[in-house]
C-alpha cells in the first residue's frame, strides 16, 4: 500500500472531526439524560461476542450484516455487534434478573458488513431505549413518546410517524392456516403493496372472509381513519387481530393529544422486522430522507433465548444521524483563553485557576505568540499587567 | 450452543451494568470537560480500518492484538482498532493538515485479540489526549500534567510517575555501531536490568566508554538524584543523549514544583514502546498494580506514514480502569418520583413539566403500585391531592 494511501478509510467508514464530534458529544449527553429524567439505566454491552449470542432472536439480514472473525483464545467464531437491542435484552434477561419491569438505554457504535438500504454507512452511532417485563401498550406509548422526545431534543424537523402492528398479518396468516411457502411470498407481495399478487396468493384460501381481510391490508394505509376502516375490514377477525387494532386505537389517541404536531401515519400491511417483532412497530421520518430517522417496536420474545422470555419494547437512531439531520449542539461556541508560553512565578497557577472556573486555556508552545490566538479560537489573552496576572479580550 | 449458556461472554470481554455504567459515564464527561479546557479537541475515529492504516508506526505487538476481518466491499483486511493512537495520528497527519500545533482527545473502545501482561480485559474503553506540531519538552509537559489531572480528577490515590527517555538508549547504541541482532538482545537484557549479560552483549565494543555507559543504564534507576548520576555516567556521550538527559532534568523540574506530591521515579533503562517511542517515555503507576494506569510518551515520525511526519506526544488510559481504581462518580445517588399509572388529565404535563426542570420521573406501568416505588429508586411521588398535582416525600 503506497504511504500516500494510508489515509484511505474503507467505504461507509468515517473518521468525524473536532466540530462535528463536539455536536454529537453534546447531543450524547443531552440525550443520555432525558433518558435518564424517563427511568431509563445506561449499560455498556461489549463491541464482540460470540457469534450465536449476537444473533439471538434476530434475521437473517443481522446474519449477513455481522462482521465476523476468530477468537484466538476460544478458537470459536466472534461477531462485531451490528446491533445493540439483542445485547440489552440478554442483560434483562440473565444478568439482571430483575423481577418487575426494566428500562434500560445504550449509546455506542455498530458496524454493518454492507450499508443498509437507501443509506452509505457502515457504521453508525446506535442510541436507543428498551423497557421489559409489561406486555401493555401503556409501554409502547413510552418508548414511543420517549423516541418522539429524542427527536424533538436534538431539533430534527418536520417528523412524521408510521405505525404498524405485526399482529394483524400474523394473526390473519395464522388463521387462514398459509403454508410457510406462501407466507413467504404474501409478506413479500404486501411490502411492495402489490394487490393483484397478494389478491392472487390468497384466492385459493378456504375461508374467503380471511383472504379478503389479508387483501385489504394493501389498501389500510393513512391517517388516524384508517383504523376505523380497519375495524369495518376486518370484522369477525381473530380476537389477536381485534386486540392489535385496540392497542392501535389506543396509541392513536394518546400520541395525537400529547403530540398534536406531530401527524401520524397507520400502515397495516407495513411489516418491519415481522420476523423477530412481535406487536406494535414504528418509525419516524423526516421529508426527503427515504429511511427512517428512528425506529422500534414490541418483540416480546427476545429473551427467552437467554432463559427468560419477557415483554419487550424499545426504540433505536442513529446519532451521528440525528446530529446530521437536527439543529443539535448547533449554537454552541467554545471562547478560549490565550496564556503565554513563560516561566514566570505564578502563571501556572494562575492557569490551573481559571481552568478550575470552568474555563478553556491554550497555553502558547515556545515560538507562539499571542497574534496566532485567534487562530486557536480565543478570544480573550492571559497576561502580566501592571504586577499582576489578568485576562483582558483580544484586540482591546 | 445450547440456550442456557448463551449469555456467556468472552474471555476478558464484558457487559457494564447500570451502577458502574453510570459511573463510567460520569468520568468521560468529567475527563472530556478537561481535556477542552485545556484546548483539547474531540475527535472520533472509525472502530475498523484498513490493516495498514491501523498499524501504521505502530510495533508488532499491535498487529498480533489487532482483529482482522474481510471487507466484503473492498475484498481488503480490515483490523478491529487495538490503540486509537495512530489514528489520531493519521487525523492530523492528513485530515485536519494545521499548521501549527494541534491538540486532539478521544475516548472510545479498543479490543485486543488477547489480554495484555498482567490483565486479563481484552476489552478496554481508551481515552487519551495527542499534542501535535511542537518537539520542546514544553508539550511533554503539558502532556505528562493533563495525565496527572485526569488521575487526580478521578480520584486515583497513591500516584507515582516514572519517567524514562528512549533516545538515551538509541543514542548509545547508535553510536556504538551495535549490529540489529545484538541491539535486540541488549534492549531485552535491559528491560530485565540483567547488568550481567547486559556487559557480555557490550565487551566486544570498539568504544568501552560507550559499552560503559550502556551497562550503567541497568543501574541509573530510581528518585531525582538518578540524573545528576546520569550527568556524571554518560558525559560524553553523544549529543543527542545529553539533550535528552537536559530534557529530562526540565521535566523533572517543573513537575516537582507543580505536583509535589507525586513522587517522580526515574529509569533510564525502561523502553517502553521503544519500537515507536522517539524520545520521553512515562507510565503512572499505582500501589498493588503491576500495570500501569496511565501511560505515554513522544512518537515523533508516527504521522510520516501519513505523509507528514509531525513532533507528536502524548497520554493514553483506560477509563474503566481508572472508574475501578478511583473514587470518581462514587457518590452519585439519583433521586427520582414515582407518578402513578392514570389517565388523569394534566398528568402528562406534570410529568412532562417535572422532567423537564431535570427531575427523573418513573411512571408506573398498569399493575404496578406505589408500594413499589423504592424498589425502583424513588424517594418521591407524585399525586392528586386536595384537587391539584403535587409532589410529596414517600412515608410521609
Amino acid at each position: 500500500m503506497p504511504t500516500v494511501d494510508r489515509w484511505l478509510l474503507p467505504d461507509g467508514i468515517d473518521e468525524v472531526l473536532p466540530a462535528e464530534a463536539a455536536r454529537i458529544e453534546a447531543a450524547r449527553r443531552q440525550l443520555l439524560d432525558l433518558f435518564s429524567c424517563w427511568g431509563y439505566d445506561l449499560v455498556i454491552t461489549p463491541h464482540i461476542e460470540y457469534l450465536e449470542s449476537l444473533l439471538t432472536g434476530a434475521g437473517h439480514d443481522l446474519e449477513l450484516q455481522t462482521f465476523k472473525m476468530t477468537d484466538q483464545l476460544s478458537g470459536r467464531m466472534l461477531g462485531l455487534r451490528a446491533d445493540i437491542t439483542p445485547q440489552v435484552a440478554r442483560i434483562d434477561a440473565h444478568t439482571l434478573g430483575a423481577e418487575g419491569p426494566s428500562r434500560l438505554c445504550y449509546c455506542g457504535s455498530v458496524l454493518h458488513t454492507r450499508p443498509r438500504p437507501l443509506s452509505t454507512a457502515r457504521s453508525l452511532i446506535q442510541l436507543g431505549a428498551e423497557l421489559y417485563g409489561d406486555a401493555s401498550s401503556t409501554s409502547d406509548i413510552e418508548i414511543i413518546s420517549l423516541m418522539l422526545e429524542t427527536l424533538t431534543s436534538c431539533e430534527v424537523d418536520g417528523i412524521h410517524l408510521d405505525i404498524g402492528h405485526v399482529g394483524i398479518y400474523r394473526g390473519l396468516v395464522q388463521a387462514a392456516g398459509v403454508d410457510e411457502v406462501t407466507e413467504r411470498a404474501l409478506f413479500d407481495a404486501l411490502q411492495r403493496k402489490a394487490g393483484d399478487e397478494v389478491a392472487e396468493l390468497t384466492a385459493g384460501l378456504e375461508q374467503s372472509s380471511l383472504a379478503a381481510m389479508l387483501c385489504s391490508l394493501v389498501e389500510l394505509s393513512g391517517g388516524v381513519e384508517v383504523l376505523d376502516r380497519a375495524h369495518a375490514l376486518l370484522d369477525g377477525a381473530p380476537e389477536s387481530v381485534m386486540a392489535a387494532l385496540d392497542d392501535l386505537a389506543e396509541i392513536a389517541q394518546i400520541l395525537a393529544r400529547r403530540y398534536p404536531q406531530i401527524p401520524l401515519y397507520f400502515d397495516l400491511g407495513e411489516l418491519r422486522g415481522y420476523h423477530y417483532h412481535t406487536g406494535v412497530v414504528f418509525a419516524a421520518f423526516v421529508p426527503g430522507v427515504g429511511q427512517s430517522v428512528a425506529q422500534g417496536g414490541r418483540y416480546d420474545d427476545i429473551g427467552g433465548d437467554f432463559g427468560r422470555a419477557r415483554p419487550a419494547t424499545g426504540f433505536s437512531t442513529d446519532l451521528r444521524f440525528l446530529v446530521q439531520r437536527g439543529r443539535v449542539g448547533l449554537g454552541q461556541t467554545l471562547s478560549a483563553i490565550w496564556a503565554p508560553h513563560s516561566s514566570e512565578a505564578g502563571l501556572h497557577e494562575q492557569i490551573a485557576q481559571l481552568r478550575r472556573q470552568g474555563e478553556r486555556v491554550i497555553m502558547a508552545l515556545p515560538g507562539q505568540s499571542s497574534a496566532e490566538a485567534t487562530d486557536f479560537g480565543c478570544d480573550r489573552v492571559l497576561g502580566f499587567n501592571a504586577g499582576s496576572w489578568s485576562v483582558t479580550a483580544l484586540n482591546s
